[in-house]
């Protein structure tokens, strides 16, 4: 822990220099568009004052000029792309919501669309021209480039979310007989090099990397030495093929800046550098709560129509699961029409069982997600998870027994009600690691589809518990 | 979108070179350790095989270490980090889980402790201290350096997930009279700098950060330029209390590689680089899921004894909103009694508004995390989230309808049971958003306390509805 500091006197002579930038009155304290900003660029393109509100527009960052997009209502958009064109630049297409892109991108001839591909990185064209009807894809790629075309055809061949679509063409590879020295001569020699780069990465003569050496160590090295003396050899390698999940996971464990990216034959074809991989581990990471809940994609660009499909499936799945409680009910209507506070208790046993289900299974799969839960300690959660649901259904139980028992002023059922409880948490406490793990197994995404089963064990387990146990125990007749 | 290839020729002489690291017969295909592997450890440990461990171990990314002692149960771990204390470098301590690491820590003497420290980056070692008792703190401070020491302790005066506790001193920075002959010069100085840096950072005379400039650019530009020509004067600073979670969204929306962190007047006082902040992406976008489900942190290492307190608040939380339903419930005893039927269907009301308006608290939640849902929105949204209602509660209403006016063989039960569900799925889609958003106005994290609300707001209105419907449509008498 050094503090790289300057010698106070080589700041002699510096003048003092304007504040940064970023901050403006188009900002709020969150870094989000202020509702007036955003009302007056608004009003401005319904006056139809283009220069006005090109004038407003101006100072943004593109990713704010991203975000007033996603800000306005769809109809507006076209208006606002037309009236700021001059700085509808790539960057600000790079930065916009998939289906916010694709609704302007539409609108667009292919000849333009093309023109804002070929500024763009491969990875952020092929983000923008993967989602596009066939037809148009083929319209606009038929407008570039041989050269630039051939990369995004490479890039749309790998399959969807994978590194192969990730990664990006620019990048920075030597040989390994360079010295530190040669190496400084070949960047500066003006070559048409990546614009911003991080590491180099060493290959050999089949072009397989065999090292890569951070910027900081080539600066900090004599002209005289080797390359392969500077850089690391132990290098986590990504393959072409790999999902985008695990590319994630990757740069986090082990907290990479960039990676090189190999084909079958293990010949570096590309590079993924952190910031492309920055916004897969937050849409990863949160998906998950979307996923579990059923909503889908959960974007809020998404069109109704797509977010109705998603969500009305999985209302109707779990339509069927309620289905087999009212049935389990049903048959102790008898049961209940002699003790109508059954009917009000019993929707409490289930759905505590459901809550504690849920919360197990949140953290599984969360563990499942981060590589957290494997083969090896499954045991070990699922009995600690089976102490937790111990303590928490003794707890619950107690509290809702005695109740019970001195509201209804009927102890027999107080210990019914207690018992259920106790029988159902433990239920869902194994259920919400048994099932996402399951599933985990059988290669399914545990997110997607253990809501409904765990739900569906901790109703049913829930209703015919308390039902049972009542009829069981001589409550009811 | 160029290839920055080699000519063929430069690759001349280049030797055939090793296959490069990273795998072994201890990692499987996702990259996690093998239970075989695991075990030949765990029986190693335990036939007190120090030096069969240590072979086994040797060849481990620090990363993957510290994975093994995670799936190691808490009472092997001790004898794990002393069979290999030569591999437990400040790295393994650096990636380990909080609660793991404080596991291991707390049975280390503070002397070892404070050695490991001084070896970690200023974030890292602050991690590792924070969560000790005030006491071993202080133990483990006064065996430290006196400069480590200061640097820690002034990052622990900051708030805790703050940019304070977050950034590393260890940052390069220079005065903006410089040419870039100069800086390289100054780099090649063999001073004590960072060890790794992605960028510099150029400064005026009062210390207050003018600009940026990447590794890559200095690399490639003539020595005699002026630095103040190079660098990008547009950056994001980052003030020293800036929570974490802000800071991660800056990142991601500019692609920041590392940013400068500033003090109240402005001093450049520390940097934070991007792998420090994919975890807290991972982290905040992750905790959502875990926050909703009243699963607190869900970590699986967590103490049994905090997950049961974490959990069991909420169960004990949700149980107060179910008493509300089951009042409402009994409130009607006398139209069940009636028709028993009622009480097998009125659960079935009530879970499909919940899972309705889960879907739209997580969509809700997720777009205020990621600032998508703003001021300037909301109403936007309300209007969408109530248009899928709409074409979610009519689908749902007509299946559930029509399906049980034929199993009871009674039309106007399914006429009740269909407009009690279109009245909640309605009344859970507007829930779904009004609930998140008002928390988030109030200053409240919505991930934290929405569920309970909506819940309770779609148990009593799914009763309600079907069985208030029941008696006023004279279904009962």
């Amino acid at each position: 822990m050094t503090v790289d500091k300057l010698d106070p006197d080589l700041l002699e002579g510096a003048a003092a220099a304007a504040e940064p930038a970023h901050e403006s009155d188009s900002l709020d304290a969150e870094n989000t568009l202020k509702p007036e900003f955003v009302r007056r660029v608004r009003d401005g393109l319904e006056a139809g004052e283009n220069d006005a509100v090109y004038g407003l527009v101006e100072g943004l960052h593109p990713a704010d000029i991203a975000d007033l997009f996603e800000l306005l209502d769809s109809d507006e958009r076209p208006a606002l792309a037309i009236a700021i064109s001059d700085l509808m630049g790539s960057e600000v297409y790079a930065e916009l919501n998939d289906y916010v892109r694709e609704d302007i991108v539409e609108q667009l001839p292919a000849e333009t669309v093309a023109d804002i591909a070929e500024q763009l990185d491969t990875d952020d064209a092929v983000a923008m021209l993967e989602d596009l009807d066939e037809e148009d894809q083929q319209a606009v790629l038929a407008e570039m480039e041989p050269e630039d075309r051939a990369a995004i055809e490479t890039a749309l061949s790998y399959p969807e979310e994978s590194a192969g679509r990730l990664m990006s063409r620019d990048f920075v590879a030597v040989p390994e007989h360079m010295t530190v020295g040669d190496l400084i001569d070949f960047l500066r020699d003006g070559r048409d090099l990546a614009n911003e780069f991080w590491e180099v990465f060493i290959v050999d003569a089949r072009f397989h990397p065999v090292g890569t050496c951070a910027l900081s160590w080539i600066l900090r090295t004599p002209r005289s030495i080797a390359l392969t003396d500077v850089m690391q050899r132990d290098q986590t390698l990504i393959p072409v093929t790999m999902d985008q999940e695990e590319v994630a996971l990757r740069f986090q464990k082990y907290a990479l800046i960039s990676a090189a990216v190999v084909d079958a034959d293990g010949r570096l074809v590309g590079q993924i550098t952190v910031d492309d991989v920055v916004h897969i581990i937050q849409e990863e990471a949160g998906e998950d709560v979307l996923l579990l809940s059923g909503a889908g994609e959960g974007d809020i660009n998404e069109p109704i129509r797509d977010s109705y499909v998603a969500r009305v499936r999985w209302l109707i799945a779990n339509l069927a699961t309620a289905l087999l409680g009212a049935t389990i009910i049903s048959s102790f209507g008898g049961a209940i029409e002699k003790l109508v506070a059954l009917a009000a208790l019993s929707p409490m046993v289930a759905s505590i069982g459901g809550n504690a289900g849920t919360q197990t299974m949140a953290v599984a799969v969360r563990a499942l997600a981060t590589n957290q839960l494997t083969r090896t300690n499954t045991t070990r959660i699922l009995l600690r998870e089976f102490r937790v649901a111990v303590l928490n259904g003794v707890t619950v139980a107690t509290l809702i027994g005695v109740a019970t028992a001195l509201v209804f002023s009927n102890p027999l059922l107080g210990v019914v009600i207690g018992t259920a409880v106790v029988v159902n948490i433990i239920t869902a406490g194994l259920a919400g690691v048994v099932v996402p793990v399951t599933l985990d197994r059988l290669g399914q995404d545990p997110a997607v589809a253990s809501s409904v089963f765990v739900t569906m064990i901790t109703d049913s387990m829930g209703f015919f518990a308390f039902l049972g146990l009542a009829v069981a125990s001589g409550l009811v007749g």
